[in-house]
């Protein structure tokens, strides 16, 4: 007898499993999802479970305290079950959307389960120097009848049409299409639209509707992070962003970035896993998109993604795992001709699928993306892009040469992993202000609405205050002497309360731990020490740099003077500096707006010379110096001075630049 | 009460059906299938069955005689069930070979469901003008691994590599290759064997296999004809034809020509059943071939396929209906980038189909495929390409220009229809000499087995020794004033016995009937006719002809004094006359070999013009005059001369010139 039965409560839900079975796969075979974000490996605590009866064994772990063993508690992950037993699962450890009450469901993790919400881009103009040509076309077609001087048969006659529409480029038609074209072309009278996507050097025909639908022609365009996943709804006639929203990357549950994921895709059905999580992500967040803009499934014909390379490999179910091996090669960069049918995403079953390609597995299509919408392939001058999300990647270069590199960050800078952390959705704080004296804070709201976290321009500006307030000390610790109802001990070390629960009716209060200001300063230098490496590699100073670009998601806004003052961008003049959101999300726009623009996009991606930092000696010296506020080399940053009750000053209402 | 129950004997098989369902239909249901030749329009007779209780409705019909009737016999197409009762189908009423003994499958309809039998086809040099570079390759790559110089993903690496091999290309790989392509390339050391698959102006990776198979790397070429399919299996690396197998199409079983089906074809599942019927034919002879030749079936990477334009319509599922409702347009004549699955097609999952493009609704890909193998594009000298099949195609022109035109012809020639019909096969009676006193017969038969039966250069031969002989007058009837043993009354009018059953062992005697020789005649007259008009509409005269070439299934020889005789062809020189057997089946296989070949293939399709027969007013006199051995006008036919028995002297060995 090695089979057991074990019962989950509240749900009273009994699966048998072999003896040995740890009770998060236990659990999972029951369909119950635990919250597991280091992906089983008993590290981050969050998949805790109480056994009522029966046998288990459990590694010791520290994110069990005695008291709670002595009540039953113990990891999922690290137990393993020995006879039938009943194990009950705290809300807080359950990431199950349909068992759980709204209530509870908005207290935990602050939305991996939850639905998409709206985002707002900053603000950036369309580039006009690509013409508005998009890579999936719909053209309405009056069709000649034929007759006994005109006996084109039916798909040459269409073929001809569309011919003298898009040029004489070769054109494709799947059966499907085929099977029933005779009987469509004659009931509608010969007016018909047509579908055509730009495959590779030829179009398909993705479909043949009868009489005039060319107005409807909607694509979605998704960037992809390890993280936050954006998604955006666009009108392909009326060049139009019919909708924005964002949500965090399920797959988080699988480990929270990407060498977790790597090796979770290994265990049995893990891609598969992986695979679903991202898919159904992006399904809903169509779905969404789509309901509220009253868009038909049917008259989405594209969709356009730009993610890192694993996220690819993960979103089409392609094995990640030679990513992380020496020397790091992925499967592929560039991948043409997909049906989005094939990755699972549910919109016209013809619907064509493009993943701007990428440069190698670290530096992956958002960068393409990046590059492409920041025009840095097409400057005289020298440039900089630092996209800072999970995964930090820097590219440097003109028009001449581009080279990038990246460096491994954490989501803290897209409020995960932080205590009240938040992306950038509204009622995410995005600017703060602490007064020196009475340590009160004003704060700005993303849409202005009652806050519910902080997203990463608001952790940078909350960090430069406390450091100016002398609140947090420059090694990032929260000052134990200084003496305020917001500085107190808390579940993880001590805190800075940055909103009373009560003052805004909140579940809880919104703090800053020191665990928090770890996540921080860790992340901060990961981007600068690789910003500082490349720049050296290339045997050039900042000075030499015309302008930099700061891609993330931010939201709106991101006060420039205090991420200088964190330390997290160079010390210059900040003229220099444009921060332009999701400059993903916008390349993959400008990929699918524009014929010209994706093939721009392919030759960008081919001609990025990638820099591997970890090989580089000098990396972890740098990044060890940068493990403090703003750099323990004050000569770096002579704009940010730290007396003692003297920060620098920030005005409140700093505006961020507008791109160029 | 609306339904019944119909119990079919002798298998006891019992079906429940509404009330007033054909019988024919029921049986379907039953999965029992009747012959039906007209597609159930009461018109072939074939479907013969005995109602042995309960009460149906009949519309009388000529084909079941009073004696009959009055013994319960019915035509199942035009009796419909009233109440429960009681049908039994007689053996030759019946087409599903599962329930026929082999000896009642021998009996009927000679080989509609038997299976495919090997063919010789008229030697014909493989042409050499053509590069052999086959649409499907199989390249072995051995690649060097990846390091820290050399990152290029996985799929950069095998393209870059197959870039070598073919030239800078567009590639294209599918999302299945992709999925486990990092493991494949590790386990196998980077040597790999790519297939590599032209597609339009791109080129598409079909299968990535580790190590080299580069050898085995086989392609299937059919002929679909309207009553004969044949198939050739050819080894694509060493430019070899391994087998040729032919047998008749089993969309017979619903009508014996194009219009009949595509009427069939709007019926309910009318498309369906016969889309299976064709493919079905070719997954058995795939399956026989590689059998034979000890090749594996996922070796074999593509199919190419040339056949009138409504068998390629019926092959792909395509509704065929405007082909036969004016002004006779298909739904495609050029159709690219096919898997052999979407078809039905059993080879590697992968494969390629490339189906030869046709002219029109009436001049398909066959035809171009016969143009190609002939060489009449390159020609500075006028030349006639005549394909003699269940439709006669007729191409005139030279390298300036080419003009094509199509009669119906009936299947005479393809030996079905006739009463000891039988295609080209082994046993099959190709050569006939009659002693015009004794009217003893000799003959040879192909392979040198015991004839089984005539197939058309039989036919031709004994016609045109018959009149010679007096035995069959010049309007085409047997001369019941003759007395022969020979000569006898026979179930359908009058018959001429060629070879008695028990000289040989036979089932049955092999005779030529009156019936026989108006079918004979009819077809006969369409394609003279049909060439006669298309050399007079482009205002030439037969004279001004340098080559005529004649094709068709007639296996390795056709006696051309025979078929001047006959006035199926012109009275010309007979040096001018090229026998070249299958040339659809040939120029399928030059596309296949060669992608230069097929890119000329592509262009003849493009380029040749056609002519509308059936609006032309002079086709019906010209028909109508050539309903006569060998016609009305004997001006026409200076060499042949009936005299009262003396026919035309034909050499009894003529051999068939060889193609040029």
């Amino acid at each position: 007898m090695n089979k057991v039965v074990v019962t989950f409560l509240p749900d009273d839900k009994k699966v048998v499993v072999e003896k040995g079975t740890n009770l998060l796969s236990a659990a999972l075979s029951a369909h119950i999802h635990l919250n597991s974000s280091c992906g089983g490996d008993g590290v981050c605590g969050k998949c805790r479970v109480f056994v009522k009866t029966g046998a288990v064994h459990a590694e010791p772990s520290g994110r069990i305290r005695p008291e709670e063993r002595r009540i039953g508690a113990h990891l999922a992950c690290q137990t393993l079950v020995e006879s039938d037993c009943v194990v009950e699962i705290p809300p807080e450890s359950r990431l199950d959307m349909s068992v759980l009450s709204k209530e509870e469901l908005a207290l935990r993790l602050r939305g991996i389960y939850a639905p998409s919400e709206d985002v707002q881009e900053a603000a950036r103009p369309v580039r006009e120097d690509f013409a508005f040509q998009p890579l999936v076309e719909k053209f309405y077609i009056q069709l000649p009848a034929p007759d006994f001087n005109d006996k084109l048969s039916d798909l040459e006659r269409v073929e001809r049409a569309v011919q003298e529409k898009i040029g004489d480029v070769p054109l494709h038609t799947g059966l499907a299409n085929l099977r029933r074209l005779g009987e469509l072309l004659r009931t509608s009278s010969w007016n018909v639209t047509v579908t055509v996507a730009a495959k590779g050097p030829a179009f398909e025909i993705l479909a043949i509707e009868p009489q005039d639908t060319s107005e409807k022609n909607f694509g979605l365009v998704f960037d992809i992070g390890t993280t936050t996943i954006t998604g955006q709804l666009v009108d392909l006639k009326k060049k139009e962003i019919l909708g924005t929203k964002a949500t965090y990357n399920r797959q988080a549950t699988f480990g929270s970035d990407i060498i977790t994921r790597i090796i979770y895709a290994q265990a049995p059905d893990g891609l598969e896993k992986l695979h679903h999580a991202v898919v159904d992500v992006l399904n809903e967040m169509t779905e969404a998109l789509t309901d509220e803009c009253r868009v038909d499934l049917n008259d989405v014909t594209c969709a356009c993604v730009a993610g890192n390379t694993t996220m690819i490999h993960l979103l089409l179910r392609i094995d990640p795992s030679h990513i992380r091996k020496e020397p790091y090669v992925p499967t592929a960069n560039f991948i043409s001709g997909l049906k989005a049918a094939e990755a699972g995403l549910k919109i016209n079953p013809h619907g064509a699928l493009y993943c701007v390609p990428g440069v190698s597995s670290y530096v992956g299509g958002d960068i393409s993306a990046g590059v492409l919408s920041c025009g840095l392939f097409r400057s005289a001058d020298l440039q900089l892009l630092i996209d800072i999300g999970t995964n930090g990647e820097i590219v440097l270069g003109n028009a001449e040469w581009l080279i990038s590199c990246a460096a491994s960050a954490g989501p803290a800078f897209e409020g995960s992993g932080m205590k009240s952390g938040l992306r950038a959705v509204k009622g995410a704080i995005q600017g703060v202000s602490v007064d020196r004296k009475s340590l009160d804070v004003t704060y700005t709201t993303i849409g202005g609405d009652t806050p519910r976290g902080l997203c990463g321009s608001g952790y940078i500006d909350l960090v430069t205050q406390l450091l100016g307030a002398g609140v947090v000390d420059k090694n990032g610790k929260l000052n134990r002497n200084k003496t305020s109802k917001r500085l107190r001990p808390g579940d993880a070390g001590y805190e800075f309360v940055v909103v009373f629960a009560d003052e805004k009716g909140l579940a809880e209060d919104i703090v800053l731990t020191d665990a928090d200001l770890d996540n921080f300063k860790r992340a901060k230098a990961a981007i600068y020490s690789a910003v500082s490496l490349l720049i050296r590699h290339m045997g050039l100073s900042v000075q030499d740099i015309r302008n930099i670009f700061i891609a993330g998601g931010f939201g709106t806004s991101l006060n420039v003077e205090s991420a200088v003052a964190t330390g997290l961008i160079p010390d210059l003049p900040r003229d220099k500096y444009v921060f332009v959101g999701n400059s993903s999300l916008a390349g993959a726009r400008e990929y699918l707006f524009s014929r010209r623009a994706a093939g721009a996009c392919d030759k960008i991606a081919a001609n990025i010379t990638y820099f591997e930092l970890s090989t580089d000696a000098a990396y972890m010296d740098e990044y060890m110096a940068a493990l403090f506020f703003p750099h323990t080399d004050m000569t770096r940053f002579p704009s940010v001075k730290y007396e003692k009750d003297e920060g620098p000053v920030i005005p409140s209402a700093l505006k961020p630049r507008p791109c160029l």
